[in-house]
């Protein structure tokens, strides 16, 4: 019987004051996102504004500027705030007769118009300066106007703080682009990925190299979306990432290997994914893992926002057993330990938390002023147990601990989940355990390289990718028990989410064959041409992808990946704005010599197979 | 009649000395590459190796260096060269009996094998310097070597001046890359588009903005790949460009946006297609022609390697009319004018091209030292136009001038044709009229919105895309000649081909429904997301997208866009290294809900569709 445990461990200093939380607001975002020693770009060459409205400061007064931009508000005709995507200004209407053409175009337009203003900075009367507002300090006096663009109705406000539902938000995107937080978000990502360009290209000597989209289909490879060819019978595959490109640009001697690369899969009934989405791609040749991580700690210490707490490097790292064992996952949020103040109810919620999750008991053991137990389960175990569980655990007064039996990986996972679900319920009463402004990273190594698979426990299953490399220590045990061979792969996590994974790869074409062959009886026929280039010099290798979604969300601290995309898919894989996917006219198969085959269900819908608007998310 | 004509001009100084077409070297890449002010990276940062080969010189003697790379080259089993991405370096075999070891190593590892070696830089013997290798003054004196793989037997020898044919560089592409050549290029062209992501973000504030590529067909969309989705019927559209998204984001207040964009293209039956393709896409609000020009200009002046001249900006411009009429062709190679040398069996080969190609007669005329007309057309044409058409064309002693009659495109387009074909033929005898280091830029401008349907002249189609703006001064006419209507539409070309494209957008949803519904009978059902975007306040607004793959072509050389992409597809589709695309079995088509409809005559592949290795291209 294996003992699974983990501690709820007292407060002992274990957190840190809660960081400043940046809120940056309208008109200081070029600021706020302008990186460094890097002079600001000029955001008015080649058009027709000489300013963007959130720049003009004091430092403007008495310039003539041409303004051009969407109308935010307006006020008893006197004022108007104009937007544009760096901030807001306030527009004074002219109220004199020999402007009157002026006033009319700006107190007419509905607001979200679109216009260009030219006017003078001028300071604003004293006891009006607003100091909430970037711009506060000055106002424009308009001397002429034009309506570049009239708005019509809206179907919402476009107000950050108006509370809209995702998928009205999704179906109008280019409205709920507009708001602040997507304008920030979108200009951050530009900007993290430039500065990792710079590092790679610049300081390291990467080539980007784009590698295709249109490819064969990989073995196992049921989330690959097909696209039928000319050639009957025929499919392209869109690939899961470059992981075959890599490794063979590595054997044609490009050394040094990025792409900011678009990936698909198709999870089919799963929800909340998205279809593509996008990966920094890093592929090394004659590197070990350690100058992975090295470069990839320095690759995120230099792109990461100016208005957060830099990076701190190197990362932590732990293998995956002790990260198993001690917070019963493989990505574990290392920002908090645990704390007190659970409530005599929240241990049954607990409880009845892991009977139904995990169909698992879960006994809870509180530790007395007297560093006795209390527990049912104190008479069950023997005094010398107790002991040296309490000094293995280094549990002190006052502090909690939940025990429960069983296999090691499952006990381990449903205490982990636990773990998470108590930092939940703390959360809810107010201790922040979680700061948004810390950012945790953390290596976890070793993996096993082999698991066995779930339907058939006998048979094996890549853990990652089949062209991990063994850990060179267990290679030996790759004939007698596979099972035992940890792999050279390493995940990157942040603040419990895993952000990025890669490996050591094999460069033996014997080795590689042996996996996939005999270990994991893979059809070798689909990979010959990888096999035949390992054959060739292929020199050793590594790399890594991180999750390009993922990192913007911790980074941006947004709700769903869907808000650092463009133009996300919604839940369940459409686009809510044009209606993708949609019905094609049975003429536009035919050069793919494909035929859809309707369910039984479904007469109607075949004989109305025409396109059709569908919004239903 | 028209009397369409142009003139094989004599030379009059119309050509320039032939620039040097810089031929880099192995060894020289890094440098060759390395931009301007910029420093070099670190190309041995994270890895095993101190110093790339390529970049050892005299400055490095007496330096211990850790070298990794292919072997390239053995002689007597005494010195062997080593090879890696950035040049070749000469290393010594030792011959003493204490370093046994490492001489059986490196005398005993097949070519292309990689090794590791360690040792000290060392002047190469007076006299047996190499002045045609960047690192001919030195050579590595050995102290350890490892070999990290052996290399079985290749399929062909990997050197540049091995003449292999495509089919078999395609197959083993990942041996091609190897050659210095495609290093080069794949290169040259990371570091171009690096440089053009400093220009439009760090200089101009543009935004980096991924769109999708999974999303609805476009009306007449006949070239876009079909993606099936596990809904019944329901299929997603790989675009050929993100038009749309670009749009849809300036609607959303991003007001310059930038994409190193994937696009797709399925152009069936049509020899030498790359189904996927890269362009520089840009997209900027309150943008004019000019302005766009400008930025592009900008842009190439930023990004030109510095291995060539010098890109002198402004660029001319030209209208679609007058490159008609002068060069008949809207992408005008501008390098030359025209020069004489044509034999008399050119003009029968001339006369004999235009009958065959275009069933059009063409009459030469020559005129003699006296200025008189030599034709047997000279007959029927009047003093009084000879002596205008003279004038015109500036027709000079031993001029040859090329006249034929018929409707004006037709008749412009035949001598344009033969213009290239006069090319052609005084380069066969030696005559650079074309200098490859030479790179002409020009603007065409002021082409038709508009042009009648081959297969039904009553109807209208768009000469570029639906969304392209009328130039302002022809709105009038939309409503009654709308053929005459220019549009405000340019195009890039460089040395007679078009690397880029762009317009200033329609933004007012009105006049886009009218253009859309009423003149081009478009279902705008499929684009009423994009029309009601344009409803709510969409700014003016423009852009244009520059063919990577083509502007990397014609910069490096190459003689096919192949030799610019890391893995292209062949001339037929398809993916000679993997085989794609590939069978699919029929179960993995089930969630798709589609099956594969089999032309009559191949039964027998229907009952054998399973996947198979197909390597003919």
């Amino acid at each position: 019987m294996y003992l699974g445990s983990w501690l709820s461990r007292l407060s002992r200093g274990l957190s840190r004051p809660i960081g400043k939380t940046t809120q940056p607001v309208w008109g200081s975002l070029s600021r706020s996102l302008t990186l460094g020693a890097q002079r600001i770009p000029e955001f008015s060459s080649f058009v027709a504004r000489t300013n963007t409205c959130g720049e003009l400061r004091s430092s403007h007064l008495g310039q003539e500027v041409t303004l051009c931009g969407w109308i935010q508000y307006r006020r008893q005709n006197t004022f108007l705030v104009l937007r544009d995507c760096h901030g807001l200004v306030q527009i004074i209407i002219p109220q004199d007769e020999s402007a009157a053409s002026v006033k009319k175009i700006l107190c007419e337009a509905p607001l979200e118009s679109v216009v260009k203003v030219t006017g003078t900075v001028i300071s604003r009367p004293p006891g009006q300066e607003n100091p909430k507002m970037p711009t506060g300090e000055i106002e424009i006096r308009v001397k002429t106007a034009e309506l570049l663009n009239a708005c019509k109705k809206l179907p919402f406000e476009i107000k950050d703080f108006m509370k809209k539902t995702e998928a009205l938000r999704l179906q109008y995107r280019y409205l709920d682009l507009r708001s602040f937080q997507m304008q920030y978000n979108l200009r951050l990502r530009s900007q993290m990925v430039m500065r990792m360009r710079e590092y790679l290209c610049n300081l390291h000597g990467f080539v980007d190299v784009e590698t295709p989209t249109l490819f064969k289909r990989t073995p196992g490879g049921a989330k690959e979306f097909l696209v039928p060819s000319r050639e009957p019978g025929k499919f392209y595959s869109l690939p899961q990432s470059p992981q075959q490109f890599k490794q063979l640009l590595m054997v044609g001697g490009l050394d040094r290997y990025f792409q900011v690369a678009r990936c698909y899969r198709d999870e089919g009934s799963r929800p909340d994914r998205q279809p593509e989405f996008t990966q920094i791609d890093i592929e090394m040749s004659f590197v070990d893992q350690t100058g992975i991580q090295r470069l990839i700690e320095g690759l995120l210490q230099y792109s990461w926002p100016d208005d957060k707490d830099p990076v701190e490097i190197p990362f932590p790292s732990m293998t995956f057993a002790e990260a198993l064992a001690t917070y019963g996952t493989d990505k574990p949020d290392i920002r908090f330990g645990m704390k007190k103040y659970l409530r005599k109810q929240d241990i049954a919620f607990i409880r009845d938390f892991a009977t139904h999750h995990f169909s698992q008991e879960v006994l809870p053991v509180f530790l007395n002023a007297k560093r006795n137990w209390s527990s049912p389960f104190a008479k069950f175990i023997m005094e010398e147990e107790r002991l040296e569980l309490s000094r293995l655990m280094e549990i002190q007064e006052e502090d909690m601990v939940l025990l429960t039996a069983g296999k090691h990986e499952k006990a381990c996972s449903l205490l982990g989940k636990l773990r998470m679900q108590c930092a939940d319920l703390l959360e809810m009463r107010g201790v922040v355990l979680r700061d948004p402004a810390l950012f945790s990273f953390l290596w976890v190594v070793d993996f096993p390289l082999f698991v066995t698979k779930e339907e058939s426990p006998t048979e094996l299953e890549s853990a990652h990718h089949p062209f991990t490399a063994p850990n060179p220590s267990d290679i030996h045990l790759l004939y007698t028990e596979p099972e035992k061979v940890r792999g050279q792969h390493y995940d990157l996590v942040l603040n419990g989410s895993e952000i990025g994974g890669g490996s050591i790869r094999i460069h033996d074409a014997q080795l590689q064959r042996y996996i996939l062959a005999t270990l994991l009886k893979e059809d070798v026929k689909l990979l010959s041409h990888l096999l035949q280039a390992l054959d060739y010099g292929a020199p050793p290798h590594g790399g890594i992808a991180l999750g390009l979604d993922r990192l913007l969300c911790l980074v941006t601290g947004a709700p769903s990946i869907r808000d650092v995309i463009a133009f996300p898919k919604s839940y369940r894989g459409h686009d809510l704005m044009s209606s993708a996917p949609d019905s094609v006219p049975p003429e536009e198969l035919k050069p793919y010599h494909i035929q859809v085959t309707w369910p039984a269900d479904s007469e109607e819908e075949n004989a109305a197979a025409t396109p059709s608007k569908n919004l239903s998310s």
